[in-house]
């Protein structure tokens, strides 16, 4: 391994569109949302960035793939621009491939922006990836993650109940936040009442399906401060896949995702993070479903394996606790706009170390991370920041 | 803009699966032929990969998308894998991407690999690309490049002669190749009798539809050494990405591709080329079609814009000539499978720059580039290459 990368490059701007059911937005006007808005954040102009990033599992239907998924919508054009696709750890991937090209000392400053358009239903696109051509159409992610869940909760001892207080605890972080798609407390009773979709998850258990984008403008650190004071910066950078197929996989013990137990410790270790439990002061997590948070707090070592329940149902996950989790309201608020995902949780844990996050904002944010852990828990992600120092 | 990536990394081993109608082999089979002749060029084993990117117009469609295209075929899991696409500059960005991550040192040794499977035609994927949504289904690649090259042809009044000496010099080449799908001379009267695909391409004037993967093994240049001697290096590399709808700009004039000169200026200027007519030895260029070849010789700045026919009338892009474009053969003998094209195009140079290409082996082989443009002429990415010091 060679050098680290730690505090070479610093978030200067965020951006976020509306999350929902965004039938007034195109795609395209879902991308100009989100990065006028990060752009605006910066503080600079559109020509001042030299690289961008799109990271969108299924690009724009209108003019096409590719990095003109990005420079068609911004008018962004003679510039560099990739399209990265990594399941749903597409978003955090791509900020991962900026912040090496910026560390790099390759560009100064570079966009990246994460888009979908989940609620369309175009003749090809989203729409056909339900179709698994082996496991065929059954294996939606409710139903492979509820095996997942299945087998925790039997090992564990682990009730429907604790899984019902992610669902209360993140919709009441949601409910706080004008961009979050549902903006409405659930109690724990109606969480449980729910339709199930596949046992164990209700139908409060489950993130919705959701139109969204989001953005951040990075730049190196000996630049950064001429753009803005205080920005927060990036400290490791963390990817991992398994196989396509990990229910397959006779050394699966379904209880976690090994995904995102290498990727946090490729991140920590750039970080210099010896103890993510007392280290990371709060954190942004994949909680595509109720379940999949708590096996996120152990995979991700702010506890052992097993405990994860302690920190739902002790509240220390909660805004006010010691340990918050997903204080923007998570998936399950914002809903899982595939490449939009992993962005807004880097905008949603730079904010929080700027102070900004009004009546979001945590008590202790010195250290930050965003999570994904996608596929069928096939690739994890993990972006550390730091507080400006 | 910051420092040079220039000689910070090497390409250690190289690796290219026989191209053409595979019917004998999957996306994986394919993934795994160009792997690990790449992994047995650099001598060394799997492990010694710490970073992985794929380079992929429409993955594997056995397992899925994302990083998991790559792991599962090599089965290598638990590392960084990164999905890649950038129209039919897939190849090259994906390398890109891996020369970043290296040069800011995060890794020593990395992986990449291109790959496409264009004879399947599966329920999803690249079967369902050609039907543009706005433009419909005639707007396929033959007849978008064949406005440009009408127009190219009228205003500086080259005839269709010029463009069959295109197919003939790079069939010629591609007959020395083992490697290539079509191992066959053709004369000029056959390239001009050939049935009209679209007018001013007959068949011969277009590149086949093939199956096909590339793979290229990198390393910082402090631990190149250590693996292999006489490693080509890094010199520059450059993307540009223009509107998805290029044809329908009103500055749009027909004549050659603003992506491939904003992608060659951005490589020069990291390589510190200022005169590439004098400076490139010779070239692995997008011909896509006999005429993008000619543009090209003038987007690369290889002579002036409107005499790129000088290069190839008068025999200097030859193998034997004082300029060789395409010794391998070109996309015109290997057809164009996306993503693995661009990869296959850094093998050949590096290759040709340890002067080990035999019968196709170019005299002067000092700095060499690859080259894509992609997309209806949208994108363009050039990595200039140069010999060991």
């Amino acid at each position: 391994m060679g050098s680290s990368i730690k505090d070479r490059v610093a978030i200067v701007g965020c951006g976020c569109a509306k999350f929902g059911d965004r039938i007034d937005a195109t795609y395209d006007d879902l991308v100009v949302e989100a990065a006028q808005a990060a752009l605006s954040d910066a503080g600079i102009e559109r020509d001042r960035i030299e690289a961008c990033w799109i990271g969108t599992y299924s690009p724009g239907a209108q003019y096409g793939k590719s990095g003109t998924s990005l420079a068609d919508p911004l008018r962004l054009y003679g510039k560099p621009i990739t399209r990265v696709e990594n399941y749903c750890a597409t978003g955090t991937d791509a900020v991962r491939q900026a912040v090496f090209a910026l560390a790099a000392g390759v560009y100064d400053v570079a966009l990246v922006v994460g888009a979908e358009k989940m609620k369309d239903r175009p003749a090809r696109g989203l729409a056909l990836e339900g179709r698994h051509p082996i496991l065929g159409r059954g294996a939606t992610a409710p139903g492979q993650f509820a095996l997942a869940a299945n087998r925790y909760m039997h090992t564990f001892g682990v009730p429907r109940e604790t899984l019902a207080k992610v669902a209360v605890k993140n919709h009441a972080n949601g409910a706080k936040n004008p961009l979050a798609h549902m903006q409405v407390e659930v109690t724990e009773a109606q969480v449980l009442k729910a339709p199930i979709i596949a046992w164990p998850f209700g139908l409060y258990d489950c993130c919705p399906t959701t139109d969204g984008a989001a953005a951040v403008v990075l730049a190196r650190t000996e630049v950064a401060n001429a753009i803005r004071s205080g920005a927060p910066r990036v400290q490791g950078v963390g990817l991992a896949v398994t196989s396509g197929r990990p229910f397959h996989d006779p050394n699966f013990d379904y209880l976690g995702f090994p995904a995102t137990r290498n990727a946090a410790a490729e991140a920590y270790d750039m970080a210099g993070i010896k103890n993510p439990a007392r280290e990371i002061d709060f954190a942004e997590v994949h909680d595509c479903f109720t379940w999949t948070e708590i096996t996120n707090y152990e995979d991700l070592r702010f506890c052992e394996k097993g405990r994860g329940r302690t920190l739902i149902e002790e509240g220390r996950s909660a805004l006010t606790g010691d340990k918050p989790i997903n204080p923007s309201g998570g998936l399950k608020s914002f809903g899982h706009p595939i490449g939009a995902s992993g962005v807004r949780m880097v905008c949603e844990v730079a904010q929080q170390l700027r102070g900004e996050s009004g009546a979001r904002q945590v008590k202790r944010a010195r250290q930050g991370l965003a999570h994904n852990v996608g596929g069928p828990g096939a690739v994890g992600c993990v972006i550390v920041l730091g507080a400006a120092s």
